[in-house]
């Protein structure tokens, strides 16, 4: 019997762009420039300058698995480092410009890059991080056209843009499997040492048709996303692929991610979908309520990151006339692992939506064993799925355990419908008097007090207790509420011994690169450890 | 260097309905029954009697790679059969029962499935096939608990009921690669001698992902799809793969799809998305025109399987209320190749939609040479993607030509914002006085008139001409027209050697067994070949 057949058909992420630039061809990747104009380009024309890319990065000797660090904005450049570097099987390592040189360095000296592709506005501090990794050779700038000034010899740094005026355009990407690593992405770093998390062309091709789902993102060819998170973390969730794959118009921020920059562009370029963390839209609201003006284009907003305040969610969505969908990820997860549907009548900002196909969820207790029942209890929240981390890059052992889950470090509940309830992460814990305080549920209840515009409750150590919480804030602007008024907030509603023994206001908390509350920072400086 | 990793994810179909038992436990699977009322059972509970038929299969001897045969209407228990088998790594054959003994005992014969599994009220045909194929030896009748009559010794005959009550229910299910085979299916043989299509897991896993796309199926958790494609015939557009995986509602008709019917099921489960040939959606127009009624819940219509009419498909969306998205595919395509976008306002009946990412269309010369224009010529349709034919069931050869491309043996073009028009069979093609007429473009304009049920123009033999076309008609119920009026509208339409020699009145028109109108039929009866 001779069995019959499917064609053979890698998943690999060079297909992307191949489609949209054979089907819509003219469909625009928009970016925002500092002079206030915007750059476009049509998918055709940025596949033409993806190829050459890839060639210019093969004649300087970038083959299969090698890995290729940028550092740089949302903006087309970018956008076509990724498939220049992805569609040649080499590996892309995106690097966080608002870390520090001695953090980026030793990233880079892991990966083992030798060429470091850069925003011209990035230049020094690309330079400073190439000074200090032996193995960079070479530094290529994009969004400059003129050469800069050589940087005295090593690592030689150049204009990336003259190299493509020569360079071939013929096809010659998707030669590897589709199991070969695209991706290099550090973990933000705010709860630990970074970790290197390894995508691969797979993963992230079955990533992407999640966004593209009904439940999930509903990314449609009619659509203009607006992608406010960074390129340089975690794939930006995957919409320059999912923007690509479903033909929609994609619209690049640059570095600019303020309120006013933000709402300027979403009505210049129309856009239809935001996606981004909360704080960046409470600046585009915060933005609207001083200066007026409205978002009309704008239908959805995507927030991740971080569980976002009720009183947040709900300011969003009047003010901007929107439909807030919540969601989870995380880096070790490509990133999205649950979200909300775009019309559910029964969202809450408090529910992260629910996994769609190819995301597993499992709550398990402090051991790592399931828990016998699995709704509306909280447990730690363990994941499996087709882009979930395995191991960590340069890791021998996995990051699973035996059975195969990822604990992801996070607290969770799971309701009768299935929503995933976030109820903290499992480090943040507080341990006063041998109890567990949760700082999520505290940071709930001030979040949504609504002069408060950002709160987090850290532990301070404590002679007697061990730890004692402590609340810091950060107050909406030119508001302020007093320490009996903010902590009667919790009275009834928390333990009393939950009460936090301080407050601390701050202007601004300060935020991790990956624009979280450095949660870390926050407890050097004031938990006493 | 020591790369990091993904997690293993094999894209196997058992994920989907463990995804829907433990997300949507209680979603339900709704079968229509003779009786009038219809059967329910949540996704969880459809789970555990699969499993229980896994073990039956398993007991019986079957293996990875077998193949098992079903011949069964769109129900609960065809549900079952199909994740109890493919679940197991087995092949499910499917099997229509419009076909003739013969014809299916051929079909069998080639798969060499040794165990048939049929609706008790197909157990008659089902014992007909049986006792021409020697291999099988046992056909068990799901839909009955009775265990009927034995036939006779050879083969048995039993209901698969009673032989769940103590079969386990422990998870064997996804033992084996992505690639391996899941499904075969015959092509409907409209135009030629059956051929058979091996579908994969990872195959109809990756289709069944095009399907929850927002521009494709756009299925979503709150959505109740009425699958009015038999799951006999491509994987019954892989409807209850891509329910499962959305946790959406399934309804199944059962064997009965005429308008009354359909109607009732659709209030009565309030269904969202209605899925089947033009045909069956004429047949519930035509019941509320005489008889009344709406239909509130129901928002899309899919259509597929050929073009529609326009005037066809105006009347389906201002009779029911919906949007009708056409669409366009074959069993080889597994079978959905192209779809009109939900809410597309340019959408035409001419159009049968856009390609999806992972799937790819070419317009070719005769040769097969790829034209060097692809938009707006017309050109022989070939096709190459993840769900696409490579080979052929028991055929050395490949289905595909030297590039990779499948020819689809349609005739289409490709419009200027990429909407695929098929524009005819290249098999359909008359030619007269050396000259090519395309039947579909007279067919069109026939269709259209308000009159008219069902249009088809075939070649008949000529001793002058070699072909001349003639036109079969059948006209809506109570109305006629002259053949004068039917032959002046296509007066300046077509050039006037187009217009049909003769127009043939029948009522009904001979469909195929999938539905279509049976040309090779028409020209055995009329077309004196």
């Amino acid at each position: 019997m001779i069995d019959g057949k499917i064609q053979p058909y890698a998943l690999t992420l060079d297909k992307f762009l191949d489609h949209a630039a054979k089907w819509s061809p003219d469909v625009e990747v928009v970016t925002a420039r500092d002079t206030g104009r915007s750059d476009r380009i049509g998918y055709a024309g940025l596949r033409t300058r993806s190829l050459k890319i890839s060639h210019v990065l093969s004649g300087l000797g970038v083959a299969t698995g090698d890995r290729v660090a940028t550092l740089a904005w949302n903006s087309q450049s970018h956008v076509e480092a990724w498939y220049g570097i992805m569609g040649l099987g080499a590996v892309c390592l995106t690097l966080n410009p608002r870390l520090t040189e001695a953090q980026l360095a030793a990233m880079v000296i892991q990966s083992e890059a030798r060429i470091l592709i850069a925003s011209a506005d990035l230049a020094p501090l690309a330079q400073r991080v190439a000074s200090r990794v032996s193995a960079i050779g070479r530094v290529l700038l994009v969004d400059v056209t003129d050469a800069p000034a050589k940087a005295g010899g090593k690592p030689a740094v150049e204009a990336l843009e003259p190299l493509l005026a020569d360079a071939p355009t013929d096809a010659i990407w998707g030669r590897f499997a589709e199991t070969a690593a695209s991706g290099l992405c550090f973990t933000s770093g705010t709860t630990g040492a970074p970790k290197g998390v390894t995508y691969t062309h797979r993963s992230s091709y079955l990533h992407t048709l999640r966004l593209l789902q009904a439940d999930v993102m509903r990314i449609s060819s009619t659509d203009t996303i607006l992608a406010a998170v960074p390129m340089f973390h975690a794939n930006a969730w995957g919409l320059p692929f999912a923007a690509a794959a479903a033909g929609a118009r994609l619209v690049l921020p640059g570095r600019h991610l303020d309120g006013a920059s933000l709402a300027t562009l979403i009505n210049t370029e129309a856009v239809t979908i935001a996606v981004g963390i909360g704080t960046v839209w409470l600046g585009v609201v915060e933005h609207l309520e001083t200066h007026g003006g409205e978002t009309p284009s704008l239908e959805r907003i995507v927030v991740g990151g971080a569980p976002l305040a009720p009183a947040l969610m709900e300011r969003i969505e009047r003010r901007l006339g929107v439909i807030v969908q919540t969601s989870w990820g995380m880096t070790e997860l490509s990133p999205l692992g649950t979200c909300a549907p775009p019309a559910d009548p029964g969202r809450s900002a408090q529910m992260s939506g629910r996994p769609a196909i190819g995301v597993d969820l499992q709550l398990a207790d402090a051991a790592g064993q399931a828990l016998p029942e699995q709704r509306g209890v909280e447990g730690h929240l363990h994941v499996r799925g087709s882009a979930v981390i395995d191991r960590y890059f340069g890791d021998p052992e996995p990051a699973t355990n035996a059975d195969g889950w990822f604990n992801t470090g996070d607290l969770a509940r799971i309701d009768a419908d299935g929503n995933l309830i976030i109820t903290g992460r499992a480090k943040d814990l507080i341990k006063s008097g041998g109890e567990w305080i949760n700082p999520a549920e505290i940071e709930a209840v001030i979040s949504a007090h609504p002069s408060v515009s950002l709160a987090a409750v850290i532990g301070r150590l404590d002679p007697k207790w061990g730890e004692r919480p402590i609340l810091v804030v950060q107050f909406c602007a030119g508001q302020s509420v007093s320490d009996d008024d903010l902590l009667s907030a919790l009275r009834g509603r928390v333990a009393p011994w939950w009460i936090p023994d301080a407050i601390i206001r701050l202007d601004p908390i300060p935020l991790a690169p990956t624009g979280k509350i450095d949660k870390m920072r926050l407890r050097v400086d004031y938990g006493g450890c």
